[in-house]
């Protein structure tokens, strides 16, 4: 188990096993389940700069390739968050003379196909063909490749420095975040700013949240990390904005040292984390005996209701879903579908655990008796869009914060 | 000193005494200093439901009257909140048939002005006349009284059921807040919300933001409280979103029971608080005697600045400046003036210390060698708008998370 620290020269000390661990997004086709990957998820915090982060690192042409199946546009809360991502740029960065924005795991385009729209010169880096393809097609400019230093240093050569270096989601992903910072720090014009935002540590910890740990996730970011990197690489972190996305996320702006003022919600957020002990070593071991109970819990309760006769259906199949269904142990018997909205996962199988992965047709078409929510961070949407389903006596199995049924 | 909590039956135990205060908002006229209203700020926490909240209560006569200075339209960045907040509503939740919005502590019509705008019905209830007559001139309807239960009733009676109830910086002002649930759990329809948004306890803490605390805020809000106050109320708290706005508030939505599926943020930010600490006496207690060591501080540092012949000037006099510079016991002596751009406070003094406030010209125009940053919260746009200043050599002192020089 490799255990230096990614961003800094220190190590990093396991916490959290959540044992075998396939690649979340992987999807395979019901016949293809025979040599799958898997790897042992641990996840460490290193005793010098407090980030977390996995012990083993999956390589990035493994987790992301041409097929990869996440689609940034599938959810209306999302695209409406993102074009005001857009306007919010467009109206207090994107303001000078000839301003260009570049954007780190553009995906299909959700974010700069408003850019686009507004005529602002643009770049998405987006190694993940097919999305990086369906982003094209909106008119989106895209470098299919992996950012990191070498492509910050074409990019810079070929468009100039960036006033907005942008991602969400995705520089968590990358486990060469040094290379990234690096990069990032290289392509910045004097006053750009660099924001991004990502799960955030202290919401995972306080919600027990550990179906938010898999392979794409190589960090879990704290603003406290955050400052020690920025800090580390030239940059400065200047403002901290908490998101509702993804169960509780963390927007950060860097910029280089001196050129913006500190927003006082970057001391406001370290003094949350220092009350909440978030950067001791000892909070994320608790975190772990947390899971394991939770995870107990729900397989027990999953047995009794077979038991009982009763039919259980999952409902959304995010990657998430694959680091529940195998820690837990909860396959096709006891959870004999799942329903998701995005076409490229129907017909397929959850990774590790095999449980088909249907159309929503499937759930509304014969309701089951418990609906086991693995998108749990889209619960309003959805328990709102599904009434019929409560009306008619249906109830929602949830796992975080714990084990309770609504 | 009346201990009784002022939501359920428990009682308030002191835990933070900032000593005697006078009326933060009241801004007298120099020639009108003779005998000024002052009150001992002791705030506590109740032992059973834990909410925050002064011990000694100020008449909402005394706090409120025709010429109340603060306008909430005095800031670009809030006003761009407030129409944000009001298209979301626009989009959300006045989607009806004939929908109907009601806002309580409505001031300028920062918000209701956007409603009015797209002709949707409405009414501001703003008992402070002049700010309610701006409004009325925006073409805002407005009820100039305090909001209670009784007012309530007859709102309900002549405009019907509200979709939306609406209420910023304005309900942890009113004491009598089981009287305001009561009044808005009677108007709210069968699906309405009731959603306010409050200076963040959390944030508070974190920070050591003790000028925060005055006359005017009855209560320092936390989602555990106000979860609890929901439910004693026959409301049930749905989401909670934080927002960066007075160095950290929090958003809350209440509705019916079982009207609303329950935001996964709810559960996030309880277990945050817990992880904090947040309801434990002790926390609050801790609070105080850090804010005791700030006090010291700021005033030694002011004390051998002035020895040094510095010359220190303050910049922005809002409502917190008073909490401070009383707590501190720093008058025109050490700070000859603070710069404000509000008129309603020029030519006035800041209320207990008696420093004189002038327009932001008298900054400008003579670059002091330090500037008292009381308005904290809008420390990036001053910061930014004020780049001259440190360019010639000039440094901010802030005494937020502690005192420090910028
Ligand atoms: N090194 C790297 N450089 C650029 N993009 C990368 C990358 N590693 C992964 N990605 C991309 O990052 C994306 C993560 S999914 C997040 C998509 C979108 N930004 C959202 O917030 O919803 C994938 O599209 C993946 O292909
Ligand atoms: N009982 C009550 N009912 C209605 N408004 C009240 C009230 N007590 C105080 N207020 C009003 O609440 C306002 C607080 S100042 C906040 C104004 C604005 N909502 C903002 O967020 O900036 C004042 O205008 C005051 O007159
Ligand atoms: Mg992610
Ligand atoms: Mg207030
Ligand atoms: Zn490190
Ligand atoms: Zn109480």
């Amino acid at each position: 188990m490799d255990n230096r620290c990614r961003i800094c020269d220190g190590m990093v000390k396991g916490a959290v096993d959540l044992g075998m661990q396939p690649r979340a997004n992987a999807f395979p086709l019901p016949g293809e389940t025979s040599d799958e990957f898997f790897f042992r998820l641990t996840v460490g915090m290193c005793d010098s700069c407090t980030m977390v982060q996995l012990l083993e690192d999956i390589p990035q042409e493994v987790r992301y390739h041409d097929g990869y199946p996440y689609h940034a546009s599938g959810s209306a809360g999302h695209r409406r968050h993102f074009e005001g991502i857009a306007e919010t740029f467009l109206e207090a960065e994107l303001t000078g003379r000839d301003p260009f924005i570049a954007e780190i795991g553009s995906n299909d385009g959700v974010m700069l196909a408003k850019i686009a729209e507004a005529g602002v010169r643009h770049l998405g880096v987006e190694p993940s063909r097919e999305v990086a393809e369906l982003s094209m097609s909106r008119g989106v400019q895209v470098l299919p490749e992996f950012f990191d230093e070498s492509t910050a240093e074409r990019i810079c050569a070929e468009h100039g420095h960036a006033d907005v270096v942008f991602g969400a989601n995705a520089i968590a992903h990358i486990s060469h975040l040094a290379s990234v910072l690096r990069g990032v720090e290289r392509l910045l014009a004097r006053d750009g700013v660099f924001v991004f935002e990502e799960p955030y540590l202290g919401s995972v910890v306080a919600q027990t949240a550990f179906d938010m740990l898999y392979d794409e996730h190589s960090f879990v970011f704290s603003v406290r990390a955050i400052q020690a990197a920025a800090e580390r690489f030239g940059l400065e972190l200047v403002r901290v904005e908490h998101v509702p996305l993804h169960g509780g996320s963390m927007r950060y702006t860097l910029a280089r040292p001196g050129q913006r003022p500190v927003s006082p919600a970057v001391h406001e957020w370290r003094g949350l984390e220092d009350a909440g002990r978030l950067a001791e070593h000892a909070t994320l071991e608790d975190f772990g005996r947390r899971a394991r109970r939770i995870g107990d819990d729900l397989a027990g309760l999953l047995g009794d209701l077979r038991a009982k006769g009763h039919r259980v259906v999952g409902y959304g199949a995010p990657a998430k879903a694959a680091t529940v269904t195998n820690y837990c142990g909860i396959g096709p018997d006891v959870v004999p579908f799942v329903c998701d909205s995005t076409p490229s996962k129907q017909g397929r199988v959850i990774a590790g655990t095999h449980i088909p992965v249907k159309s929503p047709k499937a759930f509304s078409d014969d309701y089951p008796d418990y609906a086991l929510l693995f998108a749990w961070n889209h619960a309003e949407e959805i328990m709102a869009k599904e009434r019929k389903f409560s009306e008619r006596g249906g109830r929602w199995i949830l796992y975080v914060p714990e084990v309770h049924i609504v």
